[in-house]
């Protein structure tokens, strides 16, 4: 597997989205956030989605450049078009437009459609921290997961972010699925000829199965919690509404496009408590967690968005392997845009 | 067990309530909200509870009578000091004031401590619907729930609840802990003399058990989600630091008396969509699910909530069964305060 240097990552990316059009500060931020996702172990939301949104962009349905266009806006709230833009774009924007919303006013909600995929949830809610605010955000697309008791696919993996600022620890960093996992495992899974464990895939009959290839021949996701995964299914369709109806996309089965329909919150801390109390109880509380019994066969508790952490830190040191097939794909992206790939790798060593 | 009406369970309860120095409007309150748990078939927040709400008050740890007090507030926020009022009746006020903010500004966040069992949250994530607004609400009191990879109880069951109104179907109404099951399960086995499923409860050591003994014992429930059980885990936690450290209450397990710590949210739906256009989706969505096709041994697919709903008409025409023991320690706490159940249900009838 060829291994790269983030910095790598970052100059190659970046020069394949402005070849392909994009203006150099949107292709430096999208190409930043794919390359985090490498560097914290996301790999399935990292460069590799390079080809998938070059071929977006190239189709007309990314349109990089566009600016978000406010539909309705009140002191707490906006409704945004994001004008098809790159998703990373639009939702770092309408999250700093919650963030500006909440310096005011305590409290901001924006809700975007027309939104291309924004990538890993994290890089938007973990923007709140710093103004010491709780940031939220939820996002769907097409459908994947069953109902609980259902055999169709009805709603989206229907994701769940929220970061919370602590002390001299790192932000609390929650970026779940609200299904058992999301499409990618399955699809990676498939790759490596694997099965799938048991209790995450149902065929195209609602059938339980640990083949991969019935996901795909039809088969759906199973929603979060085994025997109680009506409380997964619960959350599943909550979020189709908030980050479906709310924003105007539509749920995840009436729109099986690629569109993502996104809903952030920012929340003042410290319209609620002193933020430096706050801070401390939550240094106390990770610490709590951490130094607490462990169940047998573990060795450490992580804290949410720990592993994520100490995977970059890794990953800055040791350089990000990339798979043959996935850079194979990235040549070919490079080339189809007119980008030589060893000239910028050459210049940066 | 004992069949009781609806109405004459309020009667009792008010009664009991009322002769323990509670005023008659918060003794209504009350006991209404607990016997429409019972209605919607969640007993284990029903009437049993009268017992245990009446000795708090006999304690001195329960102050009816006594009014919220608003310690910090802005336009859309409000941090409240429930002043150890029964939990139903401040968590009644609180969530006024958040759908009261969020009338006038878009959203309403409250924050409440020193706050006595609030029972079902869906009563007041309910409130929300009928003002065309999202109802959230989130609550903690002691810890009970091992974090993933851990043996000690740390976190509370940490519940989410969330209210959408629809259009001519009933709102979307998810009540759940983010963990496998409430405490009040686990006894229900006890009591029983019934082992629990597998995968949901480990003992004092963190090893997997089926037997509720361990629990009592210093065992603890398992976060929800099984294999991926980080996400329930990751969930809890949030809950724990909205509900506990943003309240100002305490995180579950740095306080494990019976305070509760709510944090309730009011979202006005035309802020972002017009509300009938909402509301047409939503049916769309709900039929769409209802519609959709079942897994095999499922006949049917339900919406969250509408267990409840069919529950409820049917326990308003067949009454209320009481188990004999819950009525047993009901008729001793009427004594206690002075209240005749007998001559109270023959008036009634």
């Amino acid at each position: 597997m060829p291994v790269f240097t983030a910095e790598q990552l970052k100059k190659v990316g970046t020069a394949i989205f402005e070849a392909a059009g994009t203006p150099p500060e949107e292709a430096k931020l999208t190409t930043e956030l794919l390359v985090k996702s490498n560097l914290c172990g996301h790999d399935s939301h990292g460069v590799m989605a390079i080809p998938y949104y070059i071929q977006l962009i190239l189709d007309g349905t990314c349109k990089p450049g566009s600016d978000i266009r406010i539909v309705k806006e009140s002191s707490t709230t906006a409704l945004v078009d994001g004008n098809w833009g790159l998703g990373q774009v639009v939702a770092t924007k309408t999250m700093n437009l919650a963030i500006e919303k909440a310096k005011k006013h305590d409290i901001g909600a924006v809700a975007t459609f027309h939104c291309n995929h924004i990538g890993r949830m994290a890089d938007y809610v973990l923007m709140a921290p710093p103004h010491d605010m709780i940031g939220f955000c939820t996002v769907i697309h097409y459908a994947q997961v069953v109902p609980y008791g259902g055999a169709e696919r009805i709603f989206n993996q229907s994701p769940i972010g929220i970061a919370i600022p602590a002390g001299e620890e790192p932000p609390f960093l929650l970026d779940i699925s609200t299904s058992v996992c999301a499409g990618g495992k399955i699809m990676h899974a498939l790759a490596m000829g694997k099965k799938m464990p048991e209790g995450y895939i149902v065929d195209k009959d609602g059938n339980p199965t640990t083949d991969p290839e019935d996901f795909v021949k039809g088969g759906a996701v199973l929603p979060l919690g085994g025997p109680v995964a009506y409380k997964g299914y619960g959350l599943a369709m909550a979020v189709d509404i908030i980050a479906g109806i709310l924003t105007g996309r539509g749920p995840a089965s009436f729109n099986m496009s690629d569109e993502q329909g996104v809903f952030q919150m920012a929340i003042k801390i410290d319209a609620f408590q002193p933020i430096e109390k706050f801070k401390a109880e939550m240094d106390k509380l990770i610490r709590t967690v951490k130094n607490s019994k462990k169940a047998p066969g573990f060795k450490e508790i992580l804290i949410p968005g720990e592993l994520e952490l100490r995977k970059e830190k890794e990953r800055l040191k040791t350089g990000i392997d990339v798979p043959e097939k996935t850079w194979a794909e990235i040549l070919k992206t490079a080339e189809k845009v007119g980008v030589n790939v060893n000239e910028i790798l050459k210049s940066e060593k």
